[in-house]
C-alpha cells in the first residue's frame, strides 16, 4: 500500500520523511529503509511531533522485519525495538506503537510477520489521520465563534499522520468558518512555530501571525486571544501533560487571563501507567540548540545552558483534553481512565 | 574629561559606542561625532538599554552644540533635539536627558552653551554609574541568601553608564557573596540575554545559565529560582512598568509561584507625567527581527509578525521597584510620588 501524508510517504517497501530540520527554506525527503535509519531520523529530529514519531517507529520496525525476511521474528527484532525505543524519551506514542506491533507480531515469523507488522504500521498511520479529523471536530466545537487562537510548537500535518492535533482543531474551525486567525509562538529553541506552523498555516491560507514566545502574555492582556490550543507528548492518568517547553508558561498565563487552555492529542498519547507528571522523563537536549540558531552562534561558546525539550503542565491548569473519542473536561484521574475505557 | 564605561567611551570631543548588534562574536567600537550619528546609533540599536540611551542622547546633543561652536544656541539645537527624541519612543530616560540639557542650556549661547551641555552630559553619565551602585546595594538587600535569580534582557554595564540596574543588583549580591547564580532568558527576538547578559556575567565570573525564554515557568515550578530581577524603560506614576517584551510573562509567572518580582531602574526612569501604563507608547519593531535570527531566515519570508519591543507590567504584580534612592515596596501612586520627592 502507498500512503502519502504531509511529512510521511509510505511506499510499501520504504519510507520517506520530509526533513523538518531544513524547512521552510528547503524541501528535502530522506529515504528510510530500516530501523536504524528510522531511529536516527527520530533522534535527529528529521521527524518530530509525538504522533509522527510513533508512526515512523512502526514503519521502521516493519522495514526491519522486511530486511530480515525469512529470518524475521520478534526475538530477532528485539535490538531494533530497543534502538527505536531509545531514540527519544518523552513522547509516549513511540512506546505505544512499538508495544502494539509487538503484540501484533507475537506468534508470527518470516513473511507472515513482515506482512502483519507492515499492515499494522499502515493502520497506525491511517488511524492517526482519522483520529486527527475526529478530534479536530470535537475541539473546534469548544472554541468561541470568530476566535483568535494562540498555539505553540507544531502540531500539524508535519507532526502527525496528517491534519494535526492542535492544528487539526484550528484547521477544522477554519473549515467551519468559525476561526478568525492564529498567533503562532516561534517556539525557541527549535523554532517549530516559525519554521513549521507558520509555513503550514500560510500554505492552507489560514491567517497566521508569528510572535516571539514571550509576547503571549501581552496578547492575552490585550484581549487578542480567545483560546490557547496545544498538543501533547504524554498525558498521565491524572491529566498532567508533557508538551514542548513553554507550554506550562502558556497554561499559567491562560489561567491568569481566564482564557481556555485546550490540549489536543490522540488516545495513544494517554499513558495511564504513570499516575502523574512527576513520573515523566523530560528529555534534555544539547546546549548548542540554545547557543546557536540554525547553526549560527548567538551566545558565548562555553556558556552553561539548561535546555529541556518539554515541560509538564498540571491537569489543574487544563480546561479540556480533546482526543478522537471526545472531550475530557477539567481532567482528573477518574475522567481520564473512564475516557480510556470508552469505545 | 574622559569617561570610560563598558559600552560608552567619552573622549571629551567625540564618543565611541560598543556596537551591541555584533556582540559577543565581534567587538567593534563606532565613533559618534554629532546628533545625527547618535540618533542613528540609538535607532539601530548600536546602543540600547534605557539609561545608556539617555546618556548617548545627552552626549549627542553636546557634540552637536560643539559642532555649531559659536553659533550654538538652544534654538539652533531644536532640530537635533527632535531627531534624538524620535530615535526610540518607549525609554523615558531619553526624553529626561534631553529635557535636562535643555534646562541647563536655556540662557546660554556659543562656547558657554557647549561647555555647559558637555559638563551636564558627563554628569549624567557619572551619576548613572553612581546610581547603579546605590540601587545595587538597595536591591541586593532584598534577595534571600544564596539566591538563584532569573533575569531578562540586558540591564548590565552595556545597558547603562556602568555596573547595571538589574545586573547591578546581581553584581552587588555576588560581591557580597550572597548570590548562588543567575538564569538568563535569551530574550528573543534580539537575544540580549544570549548575546549580552551571558557574556557580561561570564566575563565577571558570575555563574550564569542561559535558557530559552519559555523555560522560566518550569524553572519556577522546580523551585530553582528565588527572585526575578528586571530593568525598566519607563515607570508611570502608579508603578506600572514598561520593559522588554516578556517581562509581563515573568511577572505573572512569579506571582503564580510566589516569587519576588523586582524592578531596578534609576529615578530618571520614573515618569510621573503618565498616570498609568495605558498611556505608554509601545514601540513595534520590524517583522524581520522575528522572521530572521542574526540575518538568517527562520520563517516564511512573507509571514505576518507582531513584534512589540516592550510590554507593560501592572504595578500590582511588582514586589518592589528599586532606585538609587531606595526601595518602593508594593508600588502605587502615593509611594512613587513620595519617592520622587525624596532627597
Amino acid at each position: 500500500m502507498v500512503i502519502n501524508s504531509a511529512a510521511i510517504r509510505w511506499h510499501g517497501d520504504f519510507l520517506e520523511l520530509l526533513d523538518q530540520r531544513v524547512l521552510p527554506t528547503e524541501t528535502v525527503w530522506l529515504p528510510i529503509r530500516n530501523s536504524d535509519e528510522a531511529a536516527a531520523a527520530i533522534r535527529d529530529m528529521v521527524v518530530r511531533g509525538a504522533p509522527a514519531i510513533g508512526i515512523t517507529a512502526a514503519y521502521g520496525l516493519a522495514l526491519e522485519a522486511g530486511r530480515q525476511a525469512e529470518d524475521a521474528s520478534m526475538e530477532n527484532l528485539a535490538d531494533a525495538i530497543d534502538t527505536l525505543a531509545a531514540s527519544r524519551p518523552t513522547a509516549v506514542n513511540l512506546f505505544w506503537a512499538l508495544k502494539r506491533l509487538q503484540a501484533t507480531g507475537d506468534a508470527l515469523r518470516g513473511s507472515a510477520l513482515v506482512d502483519a507488522l507492515t499492515q499494522d504500521a499502515e493502520a497506525i498511520h491511517q488511524e492517526d489521520i482519522a483520529a486527527n479529523h475526529a478530534l479536530g471536530a470535537f475541539g473546534a466545537a469548544l472554541l468561541p465563534d470568530n476566535a483568535t487562537v494562540y498555539t505553540h510548537c507544531n502540531t500539524g500535518a508535519l507532526a502527525t499522520g496528517g491534519h494535526g492535533t492542535a492544528l487539526g482543531i484550528i484547521r477544522t474551525a477554519w473549515e467551519q468558518q468559525r476561526l478568525k486567525g492564529v498567533y503562532a509562538g516561534e517556539t525557541r529553541p527549535w523554532l517549530q512555530g516559525s519554521r513549521l506552523t507558520s509555513w503550514e498555516l500560510a500554505n492552507d491560507g489560514i491567517p497566521v501571525t508569528l510572535v516571539a514566545d514571550s509576547t503571549a502574555g501581552q496578547l492575552m492582556a490585550q484581549g487578542k486571544i480567545q483560546a490557547v490550543v496545544v498538543g501533547a507528548d504524554r498525558i498521565t492518568a491524572n491529566g498532567d501533560t508533557a508538551n514542548k517547553i513553554g507550554t506550562y508558561n502558556l497554561a499559567v498565563l491562560a489561567q491568569y487571563h481566564r482564557i481556555p487552555f485546550i490540549v489536543a492529542a490522540p488516545v495513544s498519547t494517554l499513558d495511564p501507567a504513570l499516575a502523574d507528571g512527576s513520573h515523566i522523563i523530560i528529555e534534555e537536549r544539547h546546549a548548542d540548540e540554545v547557543r546557536h540558531v540554525q547553526g549560527k552562534p548567538v551566545a558565548p561558546s562555553q556558556v552553561a545552558v539548561y535546555n529541556p525539550a518539554f515541560d509538564v503542565t498540571p491537569a489543574g491548569l487544563i480546561t479540556a483534553i480533546v482526543t478522537e473519542r471526545g472531550v475530557i473536561d477539567r481532567p482528573n484521574t477518574d475522567k481520564v481512565l473512564a475516557h480510556l475505557h470508552k469505545p
